[in-house]
């Protein structure tokens, strides 16, 4: 009985195993590796990389889809096996659809992008970057005709982030939310003098910072001895396994807020791939769904629980404890409003929840311009300066400050950015339904209670592995599809409260 | 122009490569992994191993080897190329010899007894090891059967470790210097009032012996651009390039030695991978040549160097301040007599100099006995306890501090052990020629400068790579093959000294 099946299973094991040691050297080369290890390391990830690709993609494994496919013809949608064979499908036929050689040719112009793209940040010059953007860009659209499209290329690069969103959607989504984004922008901004952030711009002991910090999380139910945390230049959240779930982050000796929040957002990615089931363990179904799900578990961990007034009416107690004289004048109201202040700025990694998706429609209709060819790379450093200044009425002083500040194009990235903005609107979403689910989630959120929430996470998200795509699992937990209306609301209500409006 | 070479090289550098990454996953394993990581991270080994092993013993990689030694017939046997392709064709007959069946048994032989051995040896008890034991040891004998011999089975067993040697060669070793070992331990005990060794155990703090240990490897000469040091249970060095060394250690707070004379040990290690020459970079021809060999320089940078008294001239001083009051009124000459002590024990790692040997002897007559039928399993820890006292004159009180210590048999690592002896010896060869080379390097590491011996080391060991088995190697440098002649005049010496002989 389904002995194809179990064929497919276990070829599909080796790709997997490739995949997550591939995640390993990657963890490695990130956290620890001396600079010396660069050339070895590089050369151990092409091999790997290039034996999985080579081992998903043969014959052989299109040929056990198909006989998996036959021998379990009719097998409910829902099924681990079905589920498989459909997300092995769709994997398979985007894995073939690019020639070999031109994946090669974008991985040396990343290689060598990235390398300039550093460079002309650190030396504001947009110029040196240039050379090294316009192939890529143009490496993309020759991406786009590969995998095909429906309606317009950017269509092709988006689905690779996001499986089964459409520029079209996207873009209904984003300019749906964008103008109740700026007026509340605006009517904060009248009234910023509210807020006064100070207490968390003193000097926190780094070991305290980890302590505090680790505590928080573990309390939010990630599983050390599933995982574990480490510090590394830019944090990020990886696993090798859903019983290896490894975080980093890093520390401001003089500012709350990186190290804390940053920890919160990444362990929940982590407590998501810790959630993916046993049963779905070394298969494709394993871990999240999408970038925009995943992000919607962190974003929900760091905005949702970590900067909401219930949370620190049971964490500010023991944060005073932990840093004694630091905040023993400091009330629950001044502190919430210190974390939830709103600031205009020009880099979209230390935005407040309020200003962060315009940083992401900047970049989506910069991106969607570029790949429809209404605009020219040459061209992008004035548009970004002109279209930033039009959005949050203040223009970038650099180019480092602007066009320059992200990592993604330099790596290849195109059609990337929407999911961190999708990820906010689905955390929205995902937590109005659990707490009508369980009313009780805001309460014990308050009483340092968290499981109430992740056990939601774990059946109604984290259960389905990969089964599904986001809007197949945001219909199936909300009723509906993603939208902008709970977001807003989320941050009228907050917002307005916050600052009095 | 060596077209077929350039393919061969390409290939080889794959499996390089996995091989190489199966390092990084077993580093991670030992120095960081979670508890939960394990099953996953088997599964990753597995699939890496694998498939380094099929590309190695394909087809494909045979033609090239062969066609390539055609191509570049009559080529300097000494030359990078003949070189590749004699030891490339050894590594390839080995590789195939053994059965995938067989090579999978004793993995799932090794497997289970691993965890058994720990629990055993916990529990003090050698029949619940002995179940485990006797498939590995009967596996064995196939193994030797498939491999093949000349005169008797553990040939083909020492051969995997140390190519070249025969049971009979290393017979004849051992036999040749046991008796002096043993006369001069009687001698030492005789006096062993005489040396007092209660300055080293105090309560060292932790990060300050670290700090200690880093800066004597440093001056050493260990890259640490392209290497680092870490924590783990047991000490280890592993590479995954010449330029990509990583040594561990583990601390104990009351004891200066194990952290730090552990750490010059896997720095000896270290600067033999660090040595290997960047032009063998990811061929079969890169890192050390064999077990004895890469044993050689890590016990001369602990003992030659490390335990002599020119060095603790130098750092002694030093040692000194890093440890204010601790030291205070104790001489070079104490010191020196202290790092010195010989003690009979019952426990190799903790072994001194005098009595190393000896425990690898036993080690050995046990082994070949067993893989003769001359001793059977069952018998093992009665005739242990019988010849250790017949070697050392005192008896192990438990089977955990006799048969049960070593984790080799239950890893399945026959024919290892003699290894740990031979380096001892080739330590010192090499040491001797050394100074006879350049009779500055006694004085010069008295004055705290390492790299004439490094240089020398770098120049007539490191640089050949695994061009040469280690008798070939020794014969190239030394003039002679191995012998116990030049180790057991050091022992004399160096213990006559310190004992008052």
């Amino acid at each position: 009985m389904s002995e194809k099946y179990q064929q497919l299973v276990k070829r599909l094991a080796d790709v997997h195993n490739l995949d997550r040691t591939a995640a390993v050297l990657g963890w490695d080369q990130q956290t620890l590796m001396p600079a010396g290890g660069a050339a070895a390391r590089a050369a151990q990830l092409s091999t790997v990389a290039r034996l999985a690709h080579e081992i998903f993609t043969s014959d052989e494994t299109a040929r056990l889809i198909e006989d998996a496919a036959a021998e379990l013809y009719g097998a409910d949608y829902n099924s681990d096996e079905a589920s498989l064979i459909r997300v092995t499908r769709e994997d398979y036929e985007d894995a073939v659809k690019l020639p070999a050689e031109l994946v090669a040719e974008i991985s040396r112009a990343t290689t060598m992008a990235h390398e300039v793209w550093a460079k002309a940040r650190q030396n504001n010059s947009f110029q040196s970057f240039l050379p090294a953007l316009e192939p890529i860009i143009d490496l993309h659209l020759r991406v786009a005709d590969y995998i095909g499209y429906a309606d317009q290329p950017y269509d092709a690069l988006i689905d690779r982030y996001e499986r089964g969103i459409t520029t079209a959607r996207v873009k209904e989504i984003f300019d749906g939310h964008k103008p109740d984004l700026i007026a509340l922008i605006a009517a904060v901004n009248e009234n910023e003098g509210r807020v006064n952030d100070s207490v968390l711009h003193q000097p926190f002991d780094i070991d305290k910072q980890r302590d505090f910090a680790l505590d928080v999380v573990k309390n939010f139910g990630f599983d050390f001895n599933r995982g574990l945390q480490a510090v590394s230049v830019h944090p990020f959240c990886t696993h090798f396994s859903r019983d290896d779930v490894r975080m980093t982050t890093r520390f401001n000796p003089d500012f709350l807020n990186p190290a804390l929040f940053g920890m919160m957002h990444e362990a929940g990615h982590g407590m998501y791939e810790q959630g993916s089931p046993a049963s779905l363990e070394g298969t494709p179904l394993s871990g999240g769904t999408s970038l925009g799900v995943h992000e919607s578990q962190s974003r929900m961990w760091e905005n949702l629980v970590g900067r909401s007034k219930g949370f620190w009416t049971w964490a500010l107690p023991r944060l005073k404890q932990q840093f004694p004289g630091q905040f023993d004048s400091v009330s629950l109201d001044t502190f919430y409003k210190a974390i939830n202040k709103v600031q205009r700025s020009f880099i979209r990694v230390e935005a407040d929840e309020a200003t962060y998706n315009l940083h992401i429609m900047l970049r989506f209709d910069l991106e969607t311009d570029m790949i429809a060819g209404k605009v020219k790379p040459a061209d992008l450093s004035e548009e970004w300066n002109d279209r930033f200044e039009s959005f949050f009425g203040i223009a970038p002083p650099t180019y480092t400050l602007g066009v320059l500040q992200d990592v993604h194009w330099s790596m290849g990235l195109v059609g990337y950015f929407a999911t961190y903005a999708l990820g906010n609107l689905l955390s929205v979403q995902y937590y109005n339904k659990a707490v009508q689910d369980r009313p009780s989630i805001p309460d014990d959120i308050a009483n340092g209670k968290f499981d109430t929430l992740l056990t939601w996470l774990n059946e109604n998200i984290h259960q389905h592995g990969r089964k599904y795509t986001s809007d197949e699992l945001t219909r199936r937990v909300t009723g509906e599809g993603i939208q902008s209306r709970d977001y807003i609301q989320y941050l009228q209500t907050k917002f307005g409260e916050v600052y009095g409006l």
